[in-house]
């Protein structure tokens, strides 16, 4: 059961081209292409036809043209050709799926009802490059939707499974303060970690010399959109009342998490800061070290998802660190129930 | 289910030697060999004492014997000697398929009853070496054979799927007429494309230049055994009321096809030629354009039939080329209907 | 359904180091590592917080520590850490498997029960380095438990599985005698072939010419400890009436048959010999050799669990070499019943 009415990354901008790209979203197959004028497009990837994929098929103009037999289709997904004869089948048409395109990212809504615009993630800071630089990915897990979201809700893990790259002893010892708004749909997770060692990357960047306060705020807005404010500065100097934090140094790390199908999820990632903005070499340093957090994630959730596969015994023992996952857990449950009594 | 009481290409004439070849055929693994006399032979590739593959062992003059115990079999499956013992036990016989060789293929009757040799495909030009060239091979598909007799019978897909070979526009463009005999058990479809581009391979082989006629007949006898008659013409010359039609150049495309389990089929093809005969540049140049071609529908098979192994929908919209695709699945049916009530 | 309440060989004791490893051990994940002190320890491998495989974890000085979030285990599975809180869930202890380190080997009891030390097979040859010299090796077998025993109990199978290195004609044309000690649990096969040509290892190594009596004698204790005692010595010469045997070579091939999960087993091996000790050429000869001989019944014993699992069909025809792997699977199937009715 996915939950449809919300919006998904359906894949990085630069992902999609003329040459057409095959997704799997929410269990059903994606056409994703951009007509030659450069609009992105998202059709149903089986010609209704023979089922033969659509996105091995050729874009021609503002249409795409199945490979197998030549049946045409439209950016609204209408049959406008078949080979060999004038009428066109009223069933031959396919389903064109909504999309957004916005900074790195395009953003897809699987629901069977309308696509709603006022609840797409607004994420201004991804397309103001004046002021914000970021890198972007995106991994797909052999594992459960379930299991990346435990994953990204603990941050404790860092210290463990990326002890050779972001993890520091604090993120496993520092507690943290868990917030759910069960209104707004939102969980929000914080760890200060107040006085502690300056990460070297965060000093070779800052200038920041010695200790720094250290902050990692989740917001996650269930199912698919996930947000990691990271903040560096010098100890004891919060941001003043009004709001302002020009003192300080932040990144945002934004994950869009897409159930792929059953037991498989797709894990797309920027990583966007308001320092060094425009340096080439900070963005490869980062798209770099990503890309290997990322991938040890990967691993770690394959190797879970085969292990919970096989087994019977699923037993856990939750501690306090699990509060912000188990709270996710809650909120995604509860939103299940809500679709399933639509 | 397959239909057994047919004759199936089981392999290539030149696959078949004195190391023993595994092959699933109609769902039940077969040890194809060759004698040291020469002699084409099929047993059931299991040996009784164990279950180990009779086609892992070693054919010792006019025997086959197994590589794990040594007991050994003559041409008929009689099992003729066991290890450490004199008396061999009754029940330690396999059971022999009769095949016949012709030309470049090895047939093979899977069925329970004896072996009905007037069923046999008769292609005489196979082995007419003075009047006729051929090419032959073959191709493992995960797809049933249902696919492939759909990809078959609707030729359009050469336009689209084949676009950088065989393909050319009129074969999708061309209407086609559908013939269905159903007391002989054939479905014929005929393309006649007349006054067309003469495809630039023809012209060269040929030297016939500018337009001609270009027909594709196909002649579908079910379940195994399909031939496209190609000709290429003069414009206006069809053949001569007697018949003869020795101012066009004629291929003879032979397909097998043969289920070997459940979602699984074998893609015979002979590709011959009353032109250029015996001429090696062209048969290399023939040979390697339909292993192409043939690769590019084995990929399209294969998809299709994972995609239709993973969706519940499995909707259709059927269009006026594919009247030939549903008579043969119409007469595959019906003697799939008449083999059970047997 | 195993028998649990045996010992098994876990792994070779070389591959035991301060860097955890994985093995399915009668189903059950374990992690088997040594301390920094050099102890060899198996826990459940699945850490009781979230199921992350303890064995990706770090050995730190006598405890091992999770590598997804770090709780930390001592070495009797008790849990003594859990990040960024003081109190410890009781519940979040593991397994501690009870392991014996003897030679080359570690050997597991998996019961339920206390482990049985008087059951432990006793090896004093391997590690009476004076007196045998032994190499060692491990294979794993995507096949069932029964078919490696099969395998092992009916050895006529070298003279055509192992053609190219062990195998020479005697062994299959030799009756054999069977012996079952349905007390002390035992399946004995004697093979005696006396007055044979020697082989050529044998010859070049014992320094023996012509003719010898070359006997091999199983002694299979069900369900995992497999031994071969083989024998090479002048015609007519026996062990003397007191049991000494010294103008003869022995070797002894021990075989740990340890089943991994469902249709998976693992197959250690030991070979030794009491002739050329210490030569380390003859080491790597007798290793290379073991290697391949494993590797071809590896090949083997997966393509007949490919086939059976695919097959209906399972019936067998069973002779006169088959009374040992018989009686051998009436012994386990005996035991299975035991265990069940427990």
């Amino acid at each position: 059961m996915f939950l449809r009415d919300h919006w998904y990354v359906a894949a990085l901008s630069r992902e999609i081209t003329v040459v057409p790209l095959s997704r799997q979203i929410l269990g059903e197959h994606v056409a994703l292409f951009r007509t030659e004028a450069g609009v992105p497009v998202a059709l149903a990837d089986r010609c209704p036809h023979r089922g033969y994929p659509l996105s091995l098929g050729m874009v021609v103009g503002e249409q795409l043209v199945c490979g197998y037999h030549g049946f045409t289709f439209d950016c609204s997904g209408t049959c406008v050709a078949v080979p060999a004869q004038d009428r066109i089948p009223g069933r031959a048409n396919v389903r064109a799926f909504h999309v957004v395109e916005q900074g790195p990212f395009v953003w897809i809504w699987m629901g069977r009802s309308e696509a709603d615009l006022s609840a797409l993630p607004d994420t201004p800071w991804l397309s103001d490059v004046e002021r914000w630089s970021a890198v972007s990915g995106v991994a797909a897990i052999n594992a459960s939707f379930e299991l990346l979201v435990d994953n990204l809700l603990d941050l404790s893990h860092e210290t463990f499974l990326h002890r050779g790259s972001i993890g520091t002893p604090e993120v496993a010892t520092t507690p943290i303060e868990v917030e759910v708004a069960d209104e707004a749909k939102v969980v929000r997770v914080y760890r200060p970690m107040n006085a502690v060692e300056c990460p070297p990357f965060y000093a070779r960047t800052t200038g920041l010399e010695g200790k720094v306060d250290r902050w990692q705020d989740i917001e996650y807005t269930p199912p698919g959109y996930y947000l990691l404010h990271a903040r560096i500065a010098p100890v004891g100097e919060p941001p003043r009342p009004d709001g302002t934090d020009d003192h300080a140094y932040h990144m945002k790390i934004l994950y869009g998490l897409t159930p792929s199908s059953e037991g498989k999820v797709l894990d797309f990632w920027a990583l966007s800061r308001d320092f060094c903005v425009g340096d080439a070499e900070i963005d490869r340093f980062l798209e770099n070290m990503q890309v290997g957090v990322v991938q040890e994630d990967v691993d770690a959730l394959n190797i879970l998802q085969l292990r919970s596969d096989e087994l019977m015994e699923m037993g856990e023992v939750s501690v306090k660190i699990d509060r912000g996952g188990l709270a996710a857990r809650r909120m995604l449950s509860a939103m299940g129930e809500a679709a399933m009594s639509h």
